[in-house]
């Protein structure tokens, strides 16, 4: 029987609980993380790689920036095109010099397990959280299974940061919250390719045949995605096929699109999630465990970084000040941003992908909103602004 | 038979037809209107009243506006109200002093009307056009019934300002355009009733039981809007129920809602509708003939207007440089502003009403829309500048 306490408990070792591991700690708030998969698992989920300029900025203060600074790259406009025709919305010239990097999600767990792992940081691999009770009192307990050894990690607060499956949200009271979730009647085929990028900025791209999106991990790597039904099968696409359809969608006068040896190709859905309560008691949940966006607007991980945030604001209230007041405040300030992400996200999505037949109303909709985003500067504005993610200032 | 001939015959005296007779004879060229309707009819149908900066600038350089200037309100921003929450969004402070004239479609009519009879210009009421001919040649002709006899108008070019249900639209080649229409799952409740507006500017309300609207027609005459099911029925409000919903709809804190004798109550249902062609030959569309928009955004009158400042730039290229450059390029030009008003339409109309349950994943996309729209400048500008209207430099 194994033991532990500390003053918050994390479940978790993603991006989230890394996160408010590291921040509590510049605080002086010790914290134990509990991750029910092995490090090599852990470290090479791949999920998006694109961090808002909020996100960047938390890292660098927090001392976790110097590779994803060395490698990572920043972007400072999006293209955006629409039957061929290829428009780009300068991220920093709208924004007042916020911008977004792409840097691999999977980096930045790296990155952040090594440094929370050499600082002494307490972190069980192939943990798995069992059950979380007492979140209503002043102690709660995590009961975990750790190699092959029952274990309770007793704590003042619980944060779980354990995915769409994880069991923190699980445990919320029932009648505590509502769930809300849609999926897209379209999917993504997304790939990873041994080539050169063939833009230097991401590519998003309406076209007949569906949606597109150029995007890369590095300077020698390329992530691409196209839309597919839901019902298609990878087996439907032969690396040949792939590039083919990438060329035409993704396709503009006087641009090439560079193929290569395709090492990754998988097909995920598109779908929307969030519940409108994220605590109860001393129980908090943070990044997926409370919301899935469309990875359309590369949301997904900052939002996870931003509800962090609001914790850490809420766990140095209660410490420094003995008050619950941020705490209890957590979900109703972390909520004002998440509908603002899946409202982008939507946005996003529905202006790119093939909704309806080529030509149809909804379609010239979309054209609309398209033609207008190249000629109103205001209007690109709100595509800057919420890509490259917006102030904290603005939701407290 | 009665044989009249001119440069420009003109079918209908709306305010799509009278605005182009009038713009015409400015620039010296003669044109000629036929009315299906008899001139109490035409100037009493009630339809919306919100002009545009573009319509009112129109309308003055035309000296058309002695008595809009006059009588017209002129608004400087509008309230938008979301479960109760009232914010505005001020319109010359977000777009360099445009704003909005309050003034009915029907004084336009009367003012247009009497100062082209008062100048002299030729306009037949109970004028039927039954067929156009020879648009594709030099000569078209439009046939017509006039007081129980056959007549013919012989002209260079037909404007066809005849409204959804014209003939105009009818006669253009089929194979020539394709025509899309959504009917939205929900009607207006529209009443008109003497009694001082409740407030100084519009305001649009989402609330749980639906969409509600507060206009106004004078100081003593308010106009006032709520939505209803398609399949409702005007027996089932009583004037009673009229105003305790539209109090309930359009509350918010510390305000009240006067309510007065109602003179007049209809259900309309709401609609969206365009063709992507709007001329063949000599044969030209404006107005409701080519385009329907929901009221929503305000924009049916305004949109007749614009389509007839490009025709009267086509009809001036032809008359002083015999080139049919301009008129050739008319369809292109008015349908990239119409697209942005029925993006628009349709983005005021999704975000106030009621389109799903209250709670729904759609009602928190539409509650983040607004919340953004009250902190943020630039979304709040998007909203402002297609208010107002885009300027026509923006589309040329």
């Amino acid at each position: 029987m194994k033991n532990i306490k500390t003053q918050v408990g994390i479940i978790g070792a993603g991006p989230a609980g890394l996160t408010l591991a590291h921040w509590l700690k510049q605080h002086g708030i010790e914290s134990v993380i509990l991750e029910n998969r092995s490090r090599e698992y852990a470290q090479s989920r791949v999920r998006a790689g694109l961090l808002e300029q909020n996100t960047v900025d938390i890292y660098k203060k927090l001392g976790l920036a110097d590779r994803l600074v060395k490698e990572g790259q920043e972007h400072h406009g999006v293209y955006l095109n629409f039957d061929g025709k290829r428009i780009r919305v300068p991220f920093g010239e709208l924004t007042g010099g916020r911008n977004i990097t792409i840097y691999g999600q999977q980096e930045v767990v790296k990155d952040l397990t090594e440094a929370w792992l050499a600082g002494g940081g307490e972190l069980y691999f192939e943990a798995e959280a069992k059950q979380i009770e007492g979140f209503e009192g002043e102690n709660p307990k995590i009961h975990f299974e750790y190699a092959g050894e029952k274990g309770i990690l007793t704590c003042d607060f619980v944060a779980a940061c354990d995915g769409f499956h994880g069991i923190g949200r699980k445990t919320l009271p029932k009648n505590s919250f509502n769930e809300f979730s849609i999926t897209y009647p379209f999917s993504w085929l997304g790939i990873l390719a041994n080539v050169a990028p063939s833009s230097e900025e991401l590519i998003y791209a309406y076209h007949e045949n569906g949606f597109a999106l150029h995007s890369l991990r590095s300077d020698k790597v390329s992530r691409l995605y196209i839309q597919v039904d839901n019902d298609d099968h990878i087996d439907n696409w032969s690396d040949e096929r792939i590039w083919e359809e990438l060329s035409i969608r993704l396709g503009t006068k006087g641009w090439k699109l560079n193929s290569g040896p395709i090492f990754e190709k998988s097909i995920t859905p598109m779908r929307s999630f969030f519940t409108d309560n994220m605590q109860s008691g001393r129980l908090f949940l943070a990044g997926d465990a409370a919301h899935i966006v469309p990875p359309t607007g590369g949301k997904g991980l900052n939002l996870a970084v931003a509800d962090v945030k609001h914790l850490v604001d809420g766990f140095v209230d209660f410490y420094k000040n003995n008050s619950m007041q941020s705490l209890d405040n957590y979900s109703a300030i972390a909520l004002k941003r998440i509908w603002r992400a899946q409202d982008f996200s939507n946005f996003m999505t529905t202006l790119f992908h093939k909704q309806d037949e080529h030509g149809s109303f909804t379609y010239h909709l979309q054209k609309a909103k398209f033609d207008y985003i190249s000629f109103s500067k205001v209007y690109a504005t709100t595509i800057a602004e919420n890509y490259v993610g917006l102030p904290f200032e603005t939701f407290e």
